[in-house]
């Protein structure tokens, strides 16, 4: 199998993950428009095809049944199905190596990060860049192995395709799932950053049907949520206070963004969103880390994220969405700047030329519309 | 009609454009998966639907056929048909509203856009941020009036969905067209940029199947254009040199990304391209603006384009691409330091939420593959 490697575009300043590996995996949606058997005889992620998927690495609720056991009969094999509700397994196809923290491998990767250091230390660590004065030829060519993780989160034992097809407690279990391995990952010297997010629909990129979110923690934080967070640290230097619990007061204020509001989050439409009926949910608190979630806010996530997601569903049953799941990056000594949030992409336009050619995003509904529009399909 | 405007994300650091109007464009691709009459029959597009589109800025080759006379007796339209190969006309659904140098409203837009200074100047030219002292809620929500020009490009009078299926002398009457459009949007005063695009196919945004492309002028640079072009003039300074001429010197030794070579032009697969199957076509010459090409070099590109994206189509056949024509923006004091080049984006892939949540993309062809697979391809 070729080996996953990152490489660095030094003109647009990104970091790209080469995934060959990932080519051969399954991909339910294009099978099924070539007629392949039905999907859910097939489901890797179904009770009862544990077999199917790596070694879990979390199963909630935590109970007493031993999935690796060789000599299973078919009543533990019965219990072990009745019993889980959420699983965290190693993705099969994975886009990131596994990070060994003791390996000796991993010790020669995490020197020759450091020994590439001066263009790509300005590439991701700031804005500014530092290149050698020499010019060399491979300052074109930097390529590195990427470590971390990447796990898929099945988020039930039973084939439904959309989180809002599950009752808010069973929501609430997958959101915990969330904060256990986002721990885990934080607590990994070296690694840096970690996202969750969900690909639901093809358009969104999901290749399998049956409900599930993706985890990727990575020994790098990417360019763009570096600047972000630089720019959260700005605002809090500047003004002494968070931009996102100030926007979070003013959109309050002004109602026309704001697509519902509970007890301890705000979802919103945000005002220079860059695609149709996209919306956050940001939690009232500030919280730098999704981890630092309380048992009685998860509760209310689950609760805000299945009414705002079933908002959309009804007012576009056919589109696919992304979410996304940003927490503050790992060990970050600014890392009190952040403030957690959820983010929900609807794939409801393509980007075109015009977007990928100058990274300015053309969208055709306001998020004034695309609010009252949403409202008005809550239940 | 609702006003097109474009705010600003201050956290991401970007503008988007608004533009509701652009939600009611027809779309032929959702049109013909409802089972409405064949899209020919109804193209827009074609010879002898020219009233259906607004009256064209350019009509090439030129010739002494007057499309907007009035009395037109059934010869004349039939001379205009068979005169006409390439037809440019404004989008009748603009995602930026037209450029009047002179009127009343555009000074006051130009002035509104200049009060706007402290944030927007941070923005979108440099990569630090001055805000104001004082935190202001206005921070939050800036936006402003866009100018420019959206128009389209009918690259022939016959109905053929791909530029592949045109003659080479055709396909640089095409790329004469573009010279002289850019050439003409360069020549206004308070236009900052314009790029030339196309979407072929649904996944790539495309909303008509007879072959065109797209221009669009704006009178700001998008902040990704002007980061390139900074890093453009960061490598002049640095190294006396143009990263591309260098990255074009460096690809032709090692050979093993470079699809086609021809005496003015190489097509390559990018070290560290987003999307699988990606290359750009770059000048051999060290030239900023596109439209510096000479008729030798135009006839040249004509061949290379033709030549590459048919090795694209042969070897994905149901392929939906974008490409990216990147000229200089106008009248930047450091615009020798560009280097214009055409990018090829085939839409294979889903992006999904992972590169959404960080603009960190996860490639499964590495770009050595992707040349030899295209190479193999050619004809």
């Amino acid at each position: 199998m070729a080996m996953n490697e990152t490489r660095y575009d030094w003109l647009s300043d990104r970091w790209v993950i080469f995934a060959p590996n990932r080519e051969n995996r399954p991909d339910q949606y294009r099978q099924s428009r070539s007629n392949s058997p039905n999907a859910i005889m097939e489901c890797p992620f179904c009770a009862g095809h544990e077999h199917e998927t790596p070694k879990p690495t979390l199963v909630l609720p935590e109970n007493n049944c031993d999935e690796t056991s060789t000599n299973r009969s078919a009543d533990a094999a019965k219990r072990v199905r009745l019993a889980w509700q959420v699983r965290v397994v190693p993705n099969k196809f994975p886009a990131i190596h596994l990070h060994e923290p003791h390996s000796d491998e991993n010790i020669r990767a995490h020197f020759q990060a450091s020994s590439a250091t001066t263009v790509s230390e300005g590439a991701l660590g700031g804005s500014s860049v530092k290149p050698l004065q020499t010019w060399q030829a491979n300052h074109l060519f930097q390529r590195n192995t990427p470590r971390g993780a990447h796990e898929v989160i099945i988020e039930s034992s039973v084939h439904v395709d959309s989180i809002t097809a599950l009752p808010v407690d069973h929501i609430a279990i997958i959101f915990e799932a969330y904060r256990r391995r986002l721990n885990h990952w934080r607590a990994q010297r070296d690694l840096k950053y970690a996202v969750i997010f969900k690909n639901y629909g093809a358009d969104a990129g999901a290749s399998l049907y049956h409900s599930h979110s993706q985890l990727i923690s990575l020994d790098f934080v990417p360019r763009d949520i570096e600047k972000v967070n630089q720019r959260l640290v700005l605002h809090h230097e500047q003004y002494g206070s968070c931009y996102i619990c100030r926007l979070v007061n003013e959109e309050e204020e002004r109602q026309q963004r704001i697509l519902y509001s509970s007890e301890h989050f705000v979802a919103l439409c945000p005002f220079a969103s860059r695609f149709p009926y996209s919306f956050s949910i940001i939690p009232r608190a500030h919280k730098s880390r999704y981890e630092e979630i309380s048992q009685a806010e998860r509760q209310d996530l689950a609760l805000v994220s299945k009414k705002t997601l079933a908002a959309l569903e009804s007012a576009h049953p056919s589109a696919a969405y992304n979410f996304v799941l940003q927490t503050s990056p790992f060990g970050d000594c600014y890392e009190q700047a952040h403030h957690w949030r959820l983010r929900v992409i609807p794939r409801l336009s393509k980007v075109a030329g015009f977007e990928w050619g100058s990274d300015c995003f053309i969208n055709t509904v306001t998020p004034e519309q695309a609010a009252q529009t949403l409202r008005a399909h809550l239940s």
